[in-house]
Parts: structure tokens; sequence; C-alpha cells
């Protein structure tokens, strides 16, 4: 093993100059000439800082279009800072590149990049290019800001509140099993377009920013969902020091996910327990539901209402059409 | 292939409680609780931003000790704040782990990087881990404030403005190349000192965060060495729209480099070139330097002059001692 230098200045440089630069659009860039950027947030107003990182052949396929890997990248930290209630003012872009990464790629890598920075008002600031002889890893921290005190956090749940989810649940991770077995729609009895909706949604997720405005006015707390609603509302419920009981008939689903729980009940599990949905789950008190609702139409995202927040400290309850509780196993969650 | 989850809620959350969360002493932290952090710069400041990622076999040594590995991956990024005169307010990590590393790489690798975090004023507020097929990788991105308008940048430099070194220069590229080559030590005729001292600036960088200060008050342009002397500072030099000459003679060598350039003149490419310096390369007035040189001494840190600016763009010269300028073959950049 030699431990060699990342990547040459140049030639770093040059790649830098020619597919990076043009997306640094912010003073605070400083063109990528510099060792760092600069960003003050706005007058009264806090920095929300957020960091996901996604591995090739982990997060994403190694074949996938790279404009879809630049914008799921982008797009999944864009859905943390959506779920605190954030405005995104700008990232910055690490990128561990194999060496046989082919400048084409890089090209429209970049190409995706610019397009979602551009659509979500969130420019490049800086970051760093390296060498890796592993797969190829994308690392992005994005900032948003929030008027000074008002970042929506997972621990303000509380007894009686309301259980909100965004658009619907389950697609990503319908669209991974399918990706990985495509004889499933056939088993699932899916058409084309359903099909395609399902691998979509987990090619490219759909960051619910256009909401910031409306949990910063109403929610108590809120999170994103990317590993699962289950998983990641019993983390709410936990750090709230609450618990919940959801009424899974409620969980909105897509028609395709439909379809597919239609013909295999057991993908119960894997739609309230898979990853990627980047959706957000929020709670508020009833008394705030009407306002949200209008709030969250007028900004065109769909919201529905799931459940109720509980008093008591546990995993919350996610309740069968009988009113019995399901037993969601752990079998999405791979253990490290 | 499969793309399966990053690493589970349950694990990744067991691990971030156990190892990381000790050290996310700050407030906007959130006790590594929720999607994101918060930080608000101090008033009338600036935030300053900066992304360096690690890759173990390119970076370091997979075999590295976990702390050393830790304090790096920190130190480097704190060296950028330490150029642009910023001083740490905090930073983000994200931890890509191969499936077979152990607890106790994790545990020390927390460990080392908790005692950074303390000694440089700068704790964690946040990141995310993530499994890789691939080598270990971390990528830190790291804050850091100045007064507004005051970071120093690489543009600054002017024609008169004379050049100065922190530390000394080329002991990590010497320390790599002995690492590579354990027989080098005696070809050069370190002794055991003198090769325990280059391995060492390989394996752990001093940034040069007490310089901080002194650099906002007197340096005209600035920017940390990571990439080789040569090649750094001629990317200075081009961004403020300048030349130079430096005297290689006034360099400043530790003992050890001055003892194998005695035994091996060709090594002089690979101290100027070389990279792993982590110190900082800055400019200013002439009138300046004698304050600057008092503020580094009370900082404790090294500042040796080492040439001048001049008019004109292109690349600086670097004199030998007859006069002539060296001819700095591009021998130590891998091209990408």
């Amino acid at each position: 093993m030699s431990a060699e230098k990342p990547m040459s200045g140049s030639a770093e440089d040059r790649l830098i100059a020619r597919y990076f630069a043009p997306l640094a659009t912010h003073a605070g860039a400083l063109g990528l000439q510099d060792d760092a950027a600069l960003l003050t947030p706005p007058p009264g107003c806090d920095l929300v800082l957020t960091k996901d990182a996604l591995v090739a052949g982990v997060h994403f396929f190694a074949d996938d279009a790279p404009d879809a890997v630049a914008r799921k990248a982008l797009r999944v930290n864009l859905s943390d800072l959506a779920a605190k209630g954030a405005k995104p003012e700008g990232f910055l872009l690490a990128l561990a590149l194999p060496t046989d990464v082919a400048e084409v790629w890089l090209e429209n890598f970049a190409r995706g990049l610019g397009a979602d920075a551009e659509a979500y008002g969130c420019p490049l600031l800086g970051g760093d290019t390296v060498k890796t002889p592993g797969p190829l890893m994308v690392s992005i921290t994005a900032f948003g800001s929030v008027p000074s005190g008002t970042m929506i956090k997972r621990s303000g749940a509380k007894a009686g509140d309301r259980v909100f989810v965004t658009g619907s649940i389950g697609d990503a991770a319908l669209g991974l099993k399918l990706r990985n077995d495509p004889d499933a729609a056939a088993r699932w009895k899916l058409d084309r377009a359903q099909a395609d909706h399902l691998l979509d949604r987990y090619l490219l997720p759909r960051p619910r920013n256009a909401l910031a405005q409306a949990l910063r006015a109403h929610a108590s707390a809120a999170m994103d969902v990317s590993d699962g609603l289950a998983g990641d509302f019993t983390k709410l419920c936990r750090v709230s020091g609450v618990s919940a009981q959801i009424d899974v008939a409620r969980v909105p689903l897509s028609d395709a996910a439909k379809a597919a729980l239609a013909a295999e009940p057991a993908l119960i599990e894997t739609i309230l327990g898979g990853g990627d949905d980047y959706e957000i789950v929020c709670t508020m008190e009833e008394r705030a539901g009407k306002e949200f609702r209008a709030a969250a139409t007028a900004a065109g995202v769909d919201v529905t209402e799931i459940g109720r927040v509980t008093a008591g400290e546990g995993t919350p309850r996610f309740l069968g059409g009988d009113g019995g509780a399901l037993s969601l196993g752990q079998a999405s969650f791979s253990h490290f």
C-alpha cells in the first residue's frame, strides 16, 4: 500500500474550474479559489447545519445516472433543512472519486447538481475532491437559516398533539425492492406506470422545502423520514418523552404502493419500516391542524393526519384496521 | 449488488450515543438527537466554512492508530481555519465505516477526536455515520468565525509584500517517503529521533491556530500549505495576480530535513513540492513584518521570511543558492 497524495493540485483544480466553479454563484464561495468559504446568516437568524453522506452501492446504485446521484445527494440534505423549517442557504460538497471515473460522469453529475442548486436556491459554497480506491462517495453539508430560536426540533411533541405526514410513505422502499428484484412488479400486479413511480421515488427524493414556513408556524416537532416512518417516528417520540398511536389505515400510500400491498400484505413492514421516503413527519396542537392544512395546500404539499401523540414514554403503537397494534419486526433494519 | 440501508437506525444510534454524543458539548449539537445542528456566529462575525475529506490508503495508512486518524482529520480542517484567521467554532463529522471496523477502533477514534476538539476549542456539532464496502473515509466540515469582512483570502497579495511561512517545510512529505521506504532513513543518515520526527509530522499535523489573530492583523493574503509549498504558493500568486521570488535557502527546514537534503539533494523537490505540511504561507507589507514576528513569537509559532511578491502574473520563482531558479518538476504530483 502507498499513501499517496489525494489528487494532484492541477488535475483537481481543472475539474473544479470546469465543472463546479460555475455552480458557485454565492459570493461567499469566492469562486472556489480559496481554502474556505464565507457564510453569514441573515440578521436575526440562526444557521441550521446538516450533513448526509452517500456511498455507491449502499445509498445508490453505482450505475445510477450521475445527475440523479448528484440530485439525490443534495436533496437528502435539503430534506433535513425542510423538516427543521429552514430556508436553504448553500452547501459544501466532498466528492471521493474512484480513479476510473469518466469525465462525462463528472460533467453530468455537476449538471444535475447545478439544476437542483438553482431549483432549491441552494448554491455551492465550496468543498473537497479526493481520490478513493473504493466506491464513489458524496458527502454534502447543507446550510439553512431560521429566525433565531425557531428551528423545529424533534423534541417538542406533546401529549394530545396530532401527527401529520407529507406526501406518501413506502414508495422508495418498494422501489428499492423492485430495483433488486424486477420480477416483483408482476407479483405485485403493477402496471408499468406504477412500477416506474416506485423506482423513481427511490432514485430521486422530493424534499418538502416548500413546507418549511408552515412547519415553523404550526409544528411542535418535526423530522424527515429517511430510515422508515416507524423507526424515525419512534426516535421523535423518545426525544420528546411521549408515545403515540398511529392509524395505519390513514398512512398515505400511492396507488402503486396500495396495489403492491393488496397483492402482498406483508409489505406493510417495508412500507412503514423501509427508508428513503424523505417525507416529513410532524406533530402539532389539534387546533393548529386547520391552518397547517391550508398552508400546506398553498405550498403544494400533501399532508395527512395519521394519529395522535399520547402521554407516557415508549414506542408508538401502529394500529391496524382491527384496532390492534401491528407487530413491526426489525426485518427492514440491517444491523451494524 | 444490492443497495441496502446505510446502517440500521438502532446500531448507528448506539454508536453515536456511546462514542460521539460525549463530544457534542456545544448547545447547538442538540445532543446529536436531531436531524440538524444549530450555529449562530458571534455578533458582527462571518462564519468561515471548510471541508476536507480523508480516505484510508490515500490520506492516511489504514493501520494508523485510530486516534491519530481522527486528529489528523480534524487538524487538516483546523489548519484551513487558521490560515483564514478564523477562530474555531465547531465541526460536523461524516464517517464511512467498513463493515469489519472494530468497536475498539471507534472508541479510540472518538477519544482522539475528543481530545483535539477540546484542545482546539472546536466541539462536535453533528454528522452522519454510514457503512461502506470500501475504505474508511472521514469527511469533516469545520466552522470558524472572523469579525465581519476580515477573513484573510488568498487573493490579497501585492507586489512588494514579503512572504512568510510558519514552522518547517517538507517534513511530512519526507515522513511519507520514509513510511513507504524505511531503508531511506539509513540512506539519509538520519538518527532515530530525526526519523521519528519526520514520521510524526506526516502522521499528525500541527495546525497554526494560535497565529490566527496575528494573520488577521497583518497578512494581506494567506493559505495553508497542504499540497506542497511550491504548488500552493503558485495558487496564491495566481489568484492575487502577482508573481514572487522565493529564496530557497531561507525556507525553514527541520534538522531532520536538513540531514536528508544533505544526503540526497534531489529531495528538494519533495520538500518544496510534497504535501501535508499544514503550515501557513502568507504575505504582508514589509513594514508589517516586525509586529507580525512579535505577535507570532507571543503565540509560540515560528515564522520565517522566505521571499517577496513581485509584479506581473506567473509562477513564482524559487531561487537556489546561485541565484538561478530551480526547475521544480511535477514529479511529486499524481495526475488524475
